[in-house]
């Protein structure tokens, strides 16, 4: 079996992480039981939700584990097999880590997705036809309701989620005034300020507050506008809601199969480049989807 | 016809509002022209919402103008009808303002509504069930979809719409955390630390920020709770939802009439005691609804 890169996190930030935070190490892929995969990552997702598993508070979810793997989904192609629904050669969609190969129990549901590249580059499965897509998705359709004529911000428009909001907006005949730039915009001020501006009975869907991810406080300057102007402010994890992912990739698959979506892609290099390139993202710097190659 | 004594707002409180703000002025009511109706008021309904109309600025509603009657609910009697739907004698809520007598025209729809004072008392219209009932009912039924089992928290419990959202929440099968107390309760401190204590998927219904009314900035201190907790926070105001009063005062006459909602009122003597009842209000002096015996 192969050699397998992986990197672990090691210890947890007080603050903004760094690269002391994590640890690149080399281990055996183990050998397939029955019903595994092994998988041969092409790329791997970055995502601002990391930062959040990497604390050791409350939050949606367990924290990630110190000294194994760190969480990340992953793409690439199956290399060998002890399972009837997949082959080698497969192009696949998981949730592999931070690692060069994942041993897959394939029989878990939704551990191990195939995808169809002849219309869609790979990478895109973690972007704007993954994850990030359907959070959009699910904040456009679920949470705003949008339809036709309505104006809507959406901010880190640039980012892999809201650029997919702003192509999904856009097919819906619906206005978008994105905001980007190389701060950091989602919570803070720049929500205080759009609040200040919103027409009544609007909607906000949150989800994600990076500006707070770091432990700095994000208090809500004006929470008095939620009754002045009847808003509706709701937060939601994409993956509690399984039931939209079909009907939202569908919608993003043929959106960027056509063309009439280019998603835009900040492409690492190489598996060690992964914390510098994470941090990045956190600030901002990266422009569209951040992965890595692998 | 009789001499009307009424309280004109004749200047914009920069704060707290005081004394000076309002005016006891006399004047004569005028003559009766067709399909109006003339009311002797019994009680006038004090309500929270009334400082956001003392101010000028962007608000749900148009500002107080100056000068003029103070805005207001009302319960009374007919004194004088010539309109075929009203009699003398007749018990009716509609919104006569801070005076005496008011001059009704009661072909516009909603502006006076007869009501049955055999099982309620008639201040009640006022409070539990009127407005304020129907705020708590629309707040728990369609923003919280209450529903059996659940535990639910309200601030400024021991208020009118507080108490009346205990009961329709007890009749639920939910059990209900009150707060309250001679302080303000509402927004502000007492909201955040609410929010610290939500569960997942939990809904804030927003029907007042009393903590702010008079300028108080009330950040909101932890926003990026409503992610992590997947909440939702929605403000709403119960005049923009005619389509439940009748169902909302249907339950809720029937809760009072039968004995299992006994509705508390702080009663202030005389209409020249409004406003300083007022400023009671706003500080949570009162136990109950806040009326004025006219």
């Amino acid at each position: 079996m192969p050699q397998n890169p992986q990197i672990h996190l090691v210890s947890r930030p007080n603050g903004e992480p760094t690269a002391d935070n994590f640890k690149l190490v080399t281990l055996d892929t183990p050998a397939l039981q029955d019903k595994q995969v092994l998988v041969r990552h092409a790329f791997l997702s970055l995502d601002p939700y990391m930062r959040g598993r990497m604390n050791d508070t409350k939050s949606y979810t367990v924290p990630q584990p110190l000294n194994s793997v760190m969480i990340g989904g992953t793409v690439g192609e199956v290399v060998e097999s002890r399972h009837p629904k997949f082959a080698a050669g497969d192009k696949v969609v998981g949730m592999g880590g931070w690692q060069t190969y994942s041993v897959v129990d394939a029989d878990t549901p939704g551990m191990l997705r195939k995808v169809d590249t002849t219309h869609v580059p790979i990478s895109h499965f973690l972007g704007a036809v993954g994850m990030p897509g359907v959070t959009a998705w699910h904040g456009l359709v679920r949470i705003i309701e949008a339809k036709a004529g309505q104006t809507l911000t959406v901010s880190a428009a640039s980012g892999a989620v809201g650029s997919a909001f702003g192509a999904l907006a856009k097919a819906r005949g619906c206005r978008v005034v994105g905001i980007a730039g190389h701060f950091e915009n989602v919570g803070g001020m720049v929500l205080d300020a759009v609040m200040l501006r919103m027409n009544h009975f609007g909607s906000i869907a949150v989800c994600g507050m990076i500006a707070g991810y770091n432990g700095e406080p994000i208090p809500l300057a004006n929470p008095s506008l939620i009754l002045v102007n009847r808003m509706k402010v709701q937060g939601f994890i994409v993956s509690e809601h399984p039931d939209d992912w079909p009907l939202a990739l569908q919608e993003l698959g043929a959106l960027v199969g056509s063309g009439k979506f280019r998603p835009r892609e900040t492409v690492a290099p190489g598996l060690a480049s992964a914390p510098e390139a994470f941090f990045g993202l956190l600030k901002g710097k990266n422009f569209g989807k951040q992965v890595v190659q692998i």
